[in-house]
C-alpha cells in the first residue's frame, strides 16, 4: 500500500447521486468503505445505498466545506461539476480524478486538442465563437458537419447536424450563443470505447475495447469485446487510453470513445473522466468492475484485475423499457440492474441488463433474446 | 410474475443489520428495490447501504408497527428473531421465510425431529431438561457426546463436549439451566452444506453442495463444489434440501449443514432459515448470489439461476485477519468483502475473500495463497 491508501472504514465522497454514483457507492461498500453523496437533486438514487447524503447546490460553500470535513477522499460521477467546486474541495481533501482531467474533458476543443497533442487522431474540428466563425469553419471542413456546444453536452444534447448550407442558421441558433465546435462528419464503421483506470501509485488497468450502438443519441447496446475489431486496432485503442492516462497524471476511471473508420483509423470522439455507461458490463463481465476501479483509485488503493470473464452484452433500459423487469428477471443469463429512479420519463436511463457469454452463443443472438424480453414479444 | 411480485421501487424490510442483512440490501438495491433495516444495535453495518434504518428493540411494538407500515415485505438475517416479533409483523406484511420455518430452526430438537420426519438422518439425540435427563441421555447415546442449548446457539456458542463422565457436571453447568440437547458424537470425514432457495411461486433453486472447514467453531473456509463428494451424495444432499423446502412450504433461502460419515451417510447437523456464511462464495461464484435469491424470494420475485461460474474458495476474515486488506486487494483473483464493522474484536467476522477458479488451479493451492496474503508471509 502507498501512504495514500485509505483504510476500510474511511468515507468516499461522491459528487452526483445518479446511477453512476450509486454503483460506485455499492462497489466501495463491498470493500468496507462508507460513502457520502453530494448533489443538488432531491432523492438521489445513490443516496439509497450510501451512509450519508447531502442535498445542496454545487455553489453552496458551507455545505461543501462540511462535506469535505466528513469525507476522506472525493470523486464524481459526471464531468460537469463546476471547476470552482472541485477547486474548493481539492484544497481540503483529495479529489480524484483531478482538476486537470476535468478541465480537459469539460471542453470539446481542449479535449480534442489534448488528444491530438498526444498523437491520437480526432475528426477535424474548428472552434466556433460567432456566426462568421461558423461560416469559416463550414468552409474549412466542408459539409456535412456537426455543430456542438463546447461544454455541457451529453447523450446528443447540444448538437445539431449541418447537412447543407440551409441548415446553418438553425444549427447556429440551437447553440443559443454558447461557444461551439464544428466537427467534420466522419463516416465510421463502428463506435468503440475503452474504459481505463489508473491508481495513485501509477498502476494502470485497461478493459478491453467494446462496441457501442446508440439509439436516438443514447447508448443502446454495448458488446464486449468489440466484435470484428482487429487485434492491432484493439491494442492501439488501449495504448491511446494508456497514454492519455499518463499524460493527464490521471487517478481514476477514464472512458474514451472512438470512431473506427472504414480505412482502419481510430478517431477519438469524446473522453469522460468517470465511469461510463459503456463499462456497465464489467460488473458481471470482468474480474473487477469499473465501479470498483473508480472506488479503489479515489481511495488510493491499487487497482483490480480488469480481465473479462467471457464475452458480454449490455442493453440499456430507457424509459418504459424498465417495465420489462418481470421478464428480465427470468431471461436467460440476464443480470438486471435498476437504478431506483421513481419516474420513468422518456429517454431516461432507468437501468441496464447484462448477459455474460461463456459459450459460443453469438452476441447478436443474446442481444435479440434480451430485446424480446424487453419488448414482451 | 405472480400477483405477489413487488415492483422495483418497493421496500424490503430486513430484521438484523449485520453483514448478512448488508449483503441482502446490496443485492436488493441492484434490482432497484429500497431496503429498510430494523435491529437493536447502534450503527448497523447494513444501515450504511440501506435507504432507511430503525434502531429499536425487537419487542418495541410501536417501532415494529411503523416499520411494517414503511415496508412492503420483510425478511431477516438471523434465526433468533423472537417468534412474537415475527408474529406481530406477519399480521401486517409478508414475512419470508415464515413463522413455521423459524420455529423449526430455532429449536434443535424440533429441527432434528423435523429432518428425521422427512426421511433425513441426523446424529442420535435426546432432549435434556434436567440433570437426571442428562445422565439418562449419556447412558442412551454413550460418550463422547455434545451437549448444546436447544435454542440461540451459533458458532459453537452454548456447546460443551462431554468426553468422559467427569465432564458431565461442567457441561451441565455451562447450559445455565436452559433446555438442552445431547447429541451423539459422530465421526465424520467432512462437513458440507447446501444453500437452497424457494420462491413464492414454488420455484426451487439449489446451489451445489460445498465443503466447510471450521476453526475454533467458526467457519474458516468454504470450497465450492465440495471436493471429493460423490455425485450420488451431492445429489442426495440437494434432494434433502429440496424436500425440506417443500415440507416447510418455505419461501426464502435455507441453509442445511451436513456431516458426511466415513460410511457414506449424510447427517443433517443444522438448518438456518436465512442466507449463510457458507454461501458467500455465490456473490462471484454463481450466476445469482444467495443474497439476490433471498431478496427475490422475499419480494415475491422468481429466483435466479444458481449455476456456478467455476470452482470457488471462500475464506472468512476473523478479527485481525481484516488487517490484511491491503495485501488482499492485490492477491491473485481475490474478491475482498469487508462488512464496515468499526471494531475488529477477536472472533468477530469482519469480512471474507472469495476466489473463483476457472482453470485447473487446485482449491488447496488457492486457499494457501490467500492464507499467505492474510498472514503477510
Amino acid at each position: 500500500m502507498t501512504a495514500a491508501a485509505l483504510p476500510p472504514g474511511a468515507t468516499l465522497g461522491i459528487l452526483g447521486g445518479g446511477q453512476l454514483g450509486r454503483m460506485i457507492a455499492i462497489a466501495a461498500a463491498n470493500l468496507g468503505y462508507r460513502c457520502h453523496i453530494f448533489g443538488p437533486e432531491a432523492d438521489p438514487p445513490a443516496g439509497l445505498v450510501a451512509a450519508a447524503t447531502t442535498i445542496a447546490a454545487y455553489e453552496d460553500e458551507a455545505a461543501l466545506a462540511a462535506f469535505a470535513d466528513a469525507v476522506d477522499a472525493i470523486t464524481y460521477e459526471f464531468e460537469n461539476v463546476p471547476a470552482a467546486t472541485v477547486e474548493f474541495l481539492a484544497a481540503r481533501k483529495p479529489v480524484r480524478p483531478g482538476a486537470k482531467a476535468l478541465a480537459v474533458a469539460q471542453d470539446r476543443i481542449a479535449e480534442k486538442t489534448f488528444a491530438n497533442d498526444q498523437g491520437a487522431e480526432t475528426a477535424p474540428f474548428r472552434a466556433v465563437d460567432d456566426r462568421a466563425g461558423l461560416d469559416a469553419a463550414v468552409k474549412a471542413l466542408g459539409l456535412p458537419a456537426v455543430l456542438k456546444t463546447r461544454r455541457f453536452g451529453y447523450d446528443g444534447k447540444g448538437q445539431a447536424i449541418i447537412r447543407t448550407v440551409d441548415d446553418i442558421e438553425a444549427a447556429f441558433a440551437a447553440m443559443k450563443g454558447q461557444p461551439a465546435i464544428l466537427e467534420g462528419f466522419v463516416p465510421f464503421t463502428a463506435e468503440i470505447s475503452v474504459v481505463a483506470s489508473r491508481g495513485v501509485a501509477g498502476d494502470v488497468a485497461v478493459f478491453d475495447p467494446v462496441e457501442n450502438r446508440h439509439s436516438h443519441h443514447i447508448l443502446d447496446v454495448t458488446i464486449a469485446p468489440a466484435p470484428g475489431l482487429s487485434p492491432a486496432l484493439a491494442l492501439r485503442a488501449q495504448t491511446i487510453a494508456h497514454d492519455l492516462l499518463i499524460a493527464l497524471d490521471y487517478v481514476g476511471v477514464l472512458a474514451i470513445e472512438f470512431f473506427v473508420t472504414g480505412d482502419g483509423r481510430l478517431l477519438v470522439n469524446e473522453m469522460a473522466p468517470r465511469v461510463h455507461n459503456s463499462g456497465h458490463w464489467t460488473i458481471e463481465g470482468a474480474e473487477t468492475s469499473q465501479f470498483e476501479q473508480a472506488a479503489r483509485a479515489a481511495l488510493g488503493l491499487p487497482l483490480g484485475c480488469p480481465i473479462r470473464r467471457g464475452r458480454s452484452v449490455m442493453l440499456n433500459l430507457i424509459g418504459d423499457d424498465a417495465r420489462a423487469w418481470g421478464r428480465l428477471l427470468l431471461a436467460e443469463g440476464a443480470h438486471l440492474h435498476l437504478y431506483g429512479k421513481a419516474e420513468a420519463r422518456a429517454g431516461r436511463k432507468m437501468g441496464h441488463v447484462t448477459r455474460v457469454l461463456t459459450d459460443d452463443t453469438p452476441a447478436e443472438a443474446a442481444i435479440a433474446s434480451l430485446r424480446r424480453a424487453i419488448a414482451g414479444a
